[in-house]
């Protein structure tokens, strides 16, 4: 008989509970987690409104960090033991869109994002990683459980934000919503060189955070049209590249109504919630003659870039933890997830500690 | 007292007419040409229909090519005499826009494009040349002034359509409709090594060209929905990229669902006549994270880019010729326009030629 | 006991020998191919005379083509019976070289390059395939082993020369010698755009492939300098990019003077045999501040680009075989290679067909 | 008779001095500008000492600021009274070398270096800007003169040496040599997401400023063999990128010791002080095979790309001010440059102002 562990599910859509699981066996190229911390994503409440389709009971969760639990017999190069930051995304390295540079696509469309899609999400006291020998990547004994975690999915998709944004360096860059992966964006515009940061948010608490993470400018868009504002602050030229981070129609095309001929859209905003096409306005998309490109993606897993991440965190580059605005036992995870919801408490990001 | 000159010009909105208009004399920078071949260009149906707004009595015409007539003091390595084709964007290679490399945005929006829109076009005897020393190319002997014409807009339009597919060698590319600039995308993609090129056109003789400048396989859409019968030859799993060259919202939408996850949508369509938003319906948009990407573009000018295109009709690599079903004496402008406007007699492409 | 199969070994540095060798078992993520065709690489000639330490009785060749004989247990998505190619080089794709994108240096530098290297090679009856998953192609049914056995290494080479070229269309590129490696970068130049092709090469029937590859110009290094020929040939402007597919001092140098500033050159060439450094002569370097860029690289594999290559062979865009000058069964393997060897009888590239 | 100013000119190789020569009367498309502060640059050191073939008379300098004294007649958008900074390197923007995107190379191999090498040099109160309306660029009223004669050179060939890594973020880069460049590109570095920059140097000042503009590491080079240093430092992985920024055969071939496989060896040292050939040994150019790839170029000029470095001052991203070790007035330039041919009193950067 198996032994078990605690699992925070989806119930049906609308509901979540905690259930016991039998710790899983890995398979041959897999591993184990032992869950040490987690961080709970605003994705995670999309899908328990019903926004993706998953079966009842399945493990929700896809940001944890923990230990080596158990190696599959085919994974070599690592330990039993040894503390580990396993991405969000756990592409299999070998088909065709993986080998096409799309991992995040790993065998079809978003298909690289297998936690509660695919298979059990890692909320959970074990999880399994797939295609360990990719995936798993030991943390360096200088970063904390809670750093290690925001590599997981909040900076990886942040910095992707800013990577399709082709800056040069002292580019004007603006972004949409300071919410925890916009906030993580604005770190990465600073990290890679943007000259000018324009954070949009209206709440305070997360005009702070922007500021303390580089933002240059913030504009309100509760105080006025933030196109208006954006056009204003920059003489009327407009910004080089602009990141959707709040996945809603109107801020998409707002996007590309502030950058200039040339420029770039960057989408990291999840538009699932919203029926809605998203609209490219002729006057803003220059009749599609004006230079502008728009590109999108999915929060790039892979233990090279987890690599690189840890390396920004040991160095002291980066900082994501101010983001941490409430901590809470997994035998709270039901408490933090409903505060998620409601995002009562001026709360961001919510770290669940593992006992 | 000036010589004058025949132009052909928009009367009013709706109409066209044969003028006397003065020779022009060149700024220090600039350069006259006489024009001695030109070709007509959709885009001027548009103008004169109302599209862009230029004041009555504006020459028309930018496809033109011909020899140097005088040049501006400032303007040296060139003599005249010399035959010459000119890009129907010319660049003043100094602003900003310039500057960041997207010279078609030259002093802002598409305001690379000045003949017509701020300036007199080349469907004249004569015309003007800015900024001569980047915009003037000579052409070599071999090559015809028909020939050269290609270069001005049809051949760099259509090339950079694929440009903006980003192809690896070998993959698979959609160019939806099969005009002179998506004829011109199809020699492009079979130059720039794509493994199979599908050209969506339901016009016999359009088709007929398609294949015989390299594509491999022909969807009519008169004959079903072009996403279905392009998924169908693709086994599913859809086009690494796909170019619109037709300029509709619907054929818009059709390049992004016809593209894989990690797919790129090119965009050379003229969407001016058409008020619509462009739309990016979100399961084709993967919710805003399967890695494709959309790029726009105008007409690439300049004279490195002119030569590079001569370099290929010289070596013999690429003709579009084939494109020109007809012929007309400039004195028979006004009869040419109409049946581009018309499109009647199967016309693809007319060649003017000048005494 | 284990049936046996015929190999094709390097006895000691010097001499080689066909063995039987037990045919060998698939490990969970491999797969065993039973050969029906294969090619002679110059580079074994090189590992014969020992340019690369390898242990005696290690099984020669790395151009081979079959059929799945027997399928590893976690290996999916294929069936023994299918027809299939196999890279040179067989990446992990899961390690630090392979998630970085540089496969062909999987596990260090040049460690993706295993056949002989690391373990038996493929010129024998069987052969087993590292990563399965991601190193099996399956052959289309239009497509003949030979052609398919040109994508192992020759194709996948010399495109790659060429897309270390960086070629912008109708640009200019010259290639050093037009061995097999040499005429597959001719091909691909043409493939991927080039307006022009200067091939440099002093042997008649090479020459004569060369033109019939897509060379426009042919410079004979025994009929006097090619630097200075070439120079002569662009007006003394220069190639925009060089290939070097030699291997050898001077001809790199060679290639560093031919590009004009701003230039490539791309190394394909193995210099294995030549002791000596290469060098960058300060004024073809422009004292290292002249734009110029200099790329490697390795024989790149996985079943996306060897599908790539296959959907060209089957579109009929490119043929390599009439560089198949001589056809051996694999029972005059030996004559075969002593001829690859000696260069004996205008040989290009040897074809080996198995019962 | 036209008002003279005082120049500082080499009276022939190995002697400077300070003559009267007339005020420049500027060209149609040229702009002059009165000298209000300035930097000495090595290369000027180089130049006296013969590494150039200038004429005897010819104005030194290169890394000048000012107010417009007096625009050409064809030069629109600028005011005279204007703050200006001029990039070293000023190009033409419209020839064969420009509009391919290597304006360094105007007109032919490092021919953007106008500046003493074809022309007058700007060590001189007053001197002529080339192409006036792309390199003219207006500087923000919160920055200091001396901060933006920082940009002329040091900053934008800094900075290119970084780009030329082409880095992806938390990579590690080796830069070697910690004068004012090298220094630069450590700014750089820090500036476009390095994870870690590694500064090789053995002088304790320059170290210090090193580690100030953002070095982890700092390796001295008179305490051992820098390349087993590196090698340590990375637990023998070796860096991604490393940055040649003394000029020294040994030196570059050390950069491309300390690469991995798929690493780039990007040069910005001038190398014209040591005539033999730079070299690439065999094993650590992977026999020509292991993915590493070389780049050069030379401080990259234009107002766009000095308005994005006058950002990065603005917003207070950068500072490169510390590496100012010594101010002199105009009146004393002859002692200034001898100071800083014979680096003494741990000069770094003079700076020169004017009355």
């Amino acid at each position: 008989m198996p032994e078990t562990m605690k699992s925070f599910v989806i119930k049906t859509v609308g509901a979540t509970e905690v259930v016991e699981k039998p710790i899983p066996d890995p398979g041959p190229e897999e591993a184990i987690v032992r869950t040490t911390a987690a961080l709970i994503c605003t994705s995670d409440v999309h899908t328990v409104k019903g926004a993706l389709p998953v079966p009842d009971g399945r493990t929700l969760g896809h940001e944890s960090v923990g230990v080596i639990h158990k190696l599959g017999s085919a994974v070599t190069g690592f330990e039993e033991g040894q503390r580990v930051v396993v991405c969000a995304v756990t592409p299999c390295y070998r088909c065709s869109a993986c080998q096409r540079g799309f991992t995040s696509q790993c065998g079809g469309a978003l298909g690289g994002y297998k936690y509660t899609v695919q298979m059990d999400g890692n909320m959970a006291e074990y999880f399994v990683v797939p295609a360990a020998a990719a995936n798993l990547t030991p943390i360096p004994e200088a970063i904390s459980d809670e750093q290690a975690a925001y590599c997981c999915d909040m900076l990886t998709t942040g910095f992707m934000g800013v990577e399709h944004c082709y800056l040069q360096f002292g580019e004007t860059v603006a972004i949409f919503a300071q919410g925890p992966v916009g906030l993580s964006a604005t770190i990465g515009a600073q990290l890679m060189g943007a000259g000018r940061i324009i954070a949009v948010e209206s709440r305070p608490e997360r005009q702070a955070l922007a500021k303390r993470f580089g933002a240059t400018d913030i504009v309100d868009f509760s105080k006025g049209n933030p196109v208006e504002q954006i056009m204003d602050l920059t003489g009327g030229e407009g910004v080089d590249a602009a990141i959707e981070a709040f996945g809603f129609p109107q801020t998409f095309e707002d996007c590309l109504r502030v950058t200039k001929a040339g420029g770039r859209v960057s989408n990291i905003g999840y538009h699932g919630e919203n029926p809605a096409p998203l609209q490219l306005p002729l006057d803003a998309f220059g009749l599609g003659m004006n230079d502008k490109a728009v590109h999108t993606g999915l929060c790039p897993g892979g233990s090279e870039r987890m690599k690189r991440l840890l390396r920004l965190l040991e160095s002291g580059r980066i900082d994501p933890t101010p983001m941490t605005t409430h901590t809470f036992g997994f035998d709270r995870i039901s408490e933090a997830f409903e505060m998620m919801t409601t995002k009562a408490d001026g709360i961001v990001k919510p770290l669940i500690t593992f006992p």
